[in-house]
């Protein structure tokens, strides 16, 4: 009945038998609970009674791992990689039950030995080592710097590995922040840590090695098409979100279809038409990476207090991106009329702070001509940004406003599709024949 | 060559023609552009060139409407309605574009002759009329006050006619609100006004009336399940979000499947065993609407600045709830300290805030024991609302805010699943056996 982390053990409870490696059991879970770490990489929580049989059957060890050289196969093309933290390049530590960044992120392309048969891992930058929550936009510009540097070499592609939680917004400022992009860039995260037998960030990788090989261009989320490891999706940079907490296939592309499928073997069925296609390979990448911090991403609710705005006015933001309801709506004739967002919105439009709108239902187009609602806001200065996700919207914005301030250049900045962020071919119900 | 607006013409372009009535061209639109609503209730615009042809066959005029006087039909049971406003009890004026409120609730349900065969409205109750964008917690308040009454009657059950844009916060307000329901309440919207041919409200209030008479119990909405005129779905209340601007489908219910599928015909079939049932007839609704409005949704984003949250500390708000990336983070360890959100939040709870998270994909639960991000904002005191969406966490801190503010109550009660906002079922990756 001893036991203790890291031990291997049977246990056999009143009705079912588990075999796998103690884990710290979690500082605010119930002291009865036994974590198993099962051989298929999940943890369980088997609650110990005195029926509860344990025993120990061996012990896990965390193995050296050897050096990475890169061997360079003159038959295959080759590749760089940005490691930038996160799941991916993770590992669950024994010990303390905590995750924690892989020594060097060579580990993880060692661990993928399919990899040195599709493509030569050329170099591996390595800028920062993040979980992805902790990113800000100063990472987004580090990344597409050493981004551009890579593309302008005989590289094929570019792959970035990337926590899963803001993977999006990184994908979003990529697409903007680089120009004239001649070949594949692969955004890869891995929903699980690289040493756990569920490890989804294998497939990406696989599949995010073969979409640089391909004819497609341009910055692409490569991630888990379902749930089971058949085959990934390339999202469009812009036009992808998280859409679940935990589930492998947590990537969706969002009022648009996913570029390409990417199976296992190679194979790649181009589902939009409208992809940007590779061309020149020797084309220049162009860094354009200014970021405006002053910008802001606000959710519009029921009895959300106008004065909020005040403070980005108070504290000298030159844009806000709003999540309004509906076709493009906020609170303008409510009730009590001190509930109205309408004239701190003009407030701020007339301070020179431009002021977006996208839906917050995610799906579907702004429509700012069917009810008098929209009609005022639209008046009142607001851009509607259409069908873009809020958090593109954001990026977009913040990219924009780092280049210029006047109204009229940034709202026709806003409303230019520079890198797929506007779907015109998504139908409103109103439709210009 | 000369029309209108309001005239019936037939116009012919280069290759297609088209027959509808001339609507007012948007303020904003290119003055050469002809706007045609269809027989089908869609709106075209058609690029008028030399080569356009257009001949008036006709003129629309809006019909005068018989009175409402209802008739009961002692055969069937009797079910109220609430009449808050929004698309479904408005029409489009053809004279200036806009889209008003029906001068009387009644008008709609005239419009739909099959309802007087399932059901016999008693009495229309209509509190006020706003656009739904317009709605704050008072009026989810006096609208809970008028169900209260209309449910302690010999009603079955009680129709709530509503705006879609926030539909799914005053599903969930009422959710709350109401205690000891004993019979079906649905919530029905119309993504189309009442007057146009692909109207949606009707089928919604049919399929709302056969659910009124069902064994369920409980706070419901009741909106089309596809795009086309089949079937709706019966939306567990704070389950339910609006997940497209502008579909017939756009409510989806998130983290659960739907109650039911309600066909045309009356059939229902149960989809979700774990609905409430109808009971005792006579059973007392109790209203309970306390609603703190110091209360916010805040949604986190990367380079979002955590000054953010002192503006609501200043404002002396009570409670707080962030939409965290993946499993339930924010930036803690970030490269450029003064974006870490640690500190703020900490001090937010030390001020007696409460501070709740939830997903920001909408979909899948928080687990904070797996990484350090989220060990660190738990130790805190962040409140981790496992499946729970942002607007139903909102509208329930609210709620909670209302009649406790003291820390260890309100954790308390936001974890104690009160109107199936929890789903214990949705399995996280590690699942407690």
């Amino acid at each position: 009945m001893k036991y203790t982390i890291g031990d291997k053990v049977k246990v056999k409870t009143k009705d079912k038998s588990y075999t796998g490696v103690v884990m710290p059991t979690p500082e605010l879970a119930d002291k009865d609970v036994l974590i198993l770490k099962l051989a298929n990489g999940y943890n369980i929580g088997i609650r110990i009674t005195k029926d509860t049989q344990i025993k120990k059957i061996g012990e896990v060890k965390l193995k050296g791992l050897p050096e990475y050289k890169p061997k360079i196969n003159p038959k295959l093309p080759n590749v760089s990689v940005i490691s930038t933290g996160g799941t991916i390049t993770s590992r669950v530590d024994y010990k303390t039950g905590a995750v924690y960044p892989l020594e060097k992120p060579e580990e993880l392309l060692l661990s993928i030995p399919e990899l040195i048969d599709i493509i030569n891992i050329r170099q591996i930058k390595q800028p920062f080592t993040l979980l992805s929550e902790d990113m800000a936009p100063k990472q987004w510009q580090k990344i597409a710097e050493e981004a551009a540097i890579l593309l302008n070499s005989d590289d094929v592609g570019l792959i970035i590995t990337h926590g899963t939680d803001t993977l999006h917004y990184t994908a979003a400022a990529l697409s903007f922040m680089l120009k004239n992009v001649s070949k594949p860039i692969a955004l890869v995260g891995g929903q699980r840590s690289s040493d756990r037998g569920s490890f989804d960030g294998a497939l990406n990788l696989i599949c995010a090695a073969h979409y640089c090989k391909s004819d497609l261009a341009g910055v692409s989320v490569v991630m888990h098409g379902e749930s089971s490891d058949t085959f990934c999706y390339a999202h469009r940079g812009t036009k992808v979100r998280k859409l679940h907490t935990s589930v492998r296939n947590a990537f969706h592309t969002v009022n648009d279809i996913p570029l390409a499928k990417i199976f296992k073997d190679g194979k790649i069925k181009i589902l939009n038409k409208n992809h940007k296609q590779r061309f020149d390979h020797h084309a220049e990448t162009i860094l354009d990476n200014k970021f405006e911090p002053k910008t802001a991403l606000v959710k519009y609710h029921p009895g959300a207090n106008p004065d909020i705005l005040n403070h980005y006015i108070k504290n000298k933001y030159k844009g806000i991106v709003i999540e309004a309801t509906g076709l493009g709506h906020v609170a303008t004739q409510p009730i009590d009329k001190k509930d109205s967002w309408l004239p701190v919105i003009k407030k701020a439009v007339d301070k020179g702070i431009a002021v977006c709108f996208t839906p917050q239902t995610l799906y579907g187009r702004l429509q700012p001509h069917v009810y008098r609602t929209a009609r005022l806001l639209q008046k009142a200065g607001v851009i509607y940004l259409q069908d873009m996700l809020p958090e593109t919207a954001y990026v977009k914005l913040g990219w924009v406003l780092g280049h210029t301030t006047k109204p009229d250049e940034v709202k026709k900045k806003m409303l230019t599709n520079i890198a797929g962020e506007i779907n015109p071919k998504l139908q409103p119900n109103s439709v210009l024949k």
